[in-house]
């Protein structure tokens, strides 16, 4: 910035996201906290209403709990999704795993286990985000899934897309086992996720069993 | 978004900006109120503080006026420019003015007064930025004012750059008044703002005489 021609001036990248990630931060000015699994996260209220209709409804709607807005308990969620989750509020940007190297143990392969960690990430990330309507991070967490699906995941994943509404993530799980091959399939449906699918989303089966005939 | 193939989910594109839009057109928790010239103007704290170091020290500072600071008076700036600044804190995006159209009196080139209305809006804009600290519309005030420069605005824009401390703004004058005509020069040199510059700001006449001094 100390160019002699003026012509030479070059505007400054936005920087909101950065800023409000400073404020996410340093906590200047938070006036809301959440106990998470023990882990107490402190937060700025009219941020979180403006990114999320639930915050704004639980924040400062008419079913707002009076004066214990202020100190939230979130249930069934743990401290670094979350987390994640705020940041994506406050930043608008895909939040990266706090851990990113996933302990291997003796007798894993590295590559599944690494794959296996992003994948509870990115279910985790997208059931937080589903719970919150925090609809761009939704479709982050769709679009990761749908891209990098294989058949350890396709069955869990397709259980999240049926619980959460997700239409374009399940059409990409029943996409995914039409084109399985028989055996792949019957390693599919001879797991535990599969009976869980059995018992709880039977509509599902049919919804594959249509895919399965109309193949070409 | 209602494909059937879930490989053409489309991830839609960033909102915080208009999701924090929204909030400071809705008011929905607004913590601190500005008197502008008679007109109330609400906004959130923790927003302003997070996008301009001024802010922060007046809101959270240990100069803060105690509860005062929750309806604050602010001195010699006009109400929609005060709205554009706040409008830029929330948005990042260069506010647009509020009356794009000029009234045009009898006898007034309808061009000019469109260019003295912009004018006056970049110059009031890049005083606010200055005055708040908000570098990045700072800059593209700058900037604004760099490539539109005409000799009705050269004076005025120089005085501004001088007292705000706009380096690369002030250059672009003087190599603006570097290349002009002996006659276009003695049309400046004849208004009562260039005698505002002689009187406020005499080290400015120097180096004009030195930047003409090397002209080859």
């Amino acid at each position: 910035h100390d160019t002699v021609d003026a012509g030479a001036t070059e505007v400054p990248l936005p920087d909101i996201q950065q800023h409000l990630n400073h404020l996410f931060e340093t906590k200047v000015g938070a006036d809301v906290t959440f106990n998470v699994n023990g882990e107490t996260i402190a937060a700025h209220r009219c941020v979180l209403a403006a990114r999320s209709p639930v915050f704004m409804a639980q924040l400062f709607g008419p079913m707002k709990e009076g004066a214990a807005t202020c100190d939230i308990q979130i249930e069934d969620m743990e401290a670094n999704v979350f987390r994640a989750l705020l940041s994506f509020i406050y930043t608008d940007l895909f939040p990266e795993m706090e851990d990113d190297e996933a302990d291997v143990e003796e007798g894993q392969e590295a590559d599944e286990v690494v794959y296996a960690t992003w994948l509870q990430w990115m279910q985790d990330l997208l059931v937080a985000a589903d719970r919150y309507d925090i609809q761009r991070l939704k479709f982050c967490c769709e679009e990761g899934l749908s891209e990098c699906m294989d058949v350890s995941s396709v069955t869990s994943t397709l259980a999240i897309a049926e619980q959460h509404h997700c239409h374009d993530l399940k059409e990409a799980c029943l996409n995914f086992l039409r084109v399985q091959s028989s055996s792949s399939l019957q390693e599919v449906m001879s797991t535990s996720d599969w009976e869980h699918i059995t018992v709880t989303y039977p509509s599902v089966l049919n919804e594959l069993i249509a895919k399965l005939a109309a193949k070409a």
